[in-house]
């Protein structure tokens, strides 16, 4: 799948990147990909949620996965990051 | 699945829920689901994620779903809450 149906969520409001999500929908993509860490691995499933039961009512969550990843540190030492994917499907 | 197999999560540290998910399993369990809403989605993947990488490294992530809520407030409206379960297996 292409690397443009991946969305990364941050720190905005959870409706932006419903809107990101819908516009690549509307744009033909059959799958997106919604990626996060920490904290913002709320605003994904927010973002998730409100776009298949509002927005987009033919769209399914197809999987969902976590991992930890290895964040270096300004001074070169090392964190753990969970993060998440979800991947989101248009059913036509 | 008994109930008691169920944590809920909640804006405690994430340490408390790997502990309380390791305590369960080390009482016999097959099977721990961790429920959070809301902000303590991410502490709930946090959980799972030192879980099965720190402690009980055969414990694996069997399932992981989202589903809205609707919450009512004190005034007797409604708001919409992302919910999210996250089943841990153990590998005997």
């Amino acid at each position: 799948m292409a690397e443009d149906n991946v969305i990364y969520v941050g720190d905005k409001e959870p409706m932006s990147y419903v809107l990101a999500v819908t516009t690549r929908f509307n744009e033909g993509s059959d799958e997106v990909i919604l990626k996060a860490r920490g904290g913002a691995i709320s605003t994904a499933v927010d973002a998730a949620e409100i776009t298949r039961n509002r927005f987009l009512t033919e769209v399914d969550i197809q999987d969902i996965t976590t991992k930890t990843e290895e964040l270096e540190d300004e001074e070169g030492g090392t964190s753990n990051a969970s993060a998440i994917s979800i991947t989101l499907r248009m059913n036509k």
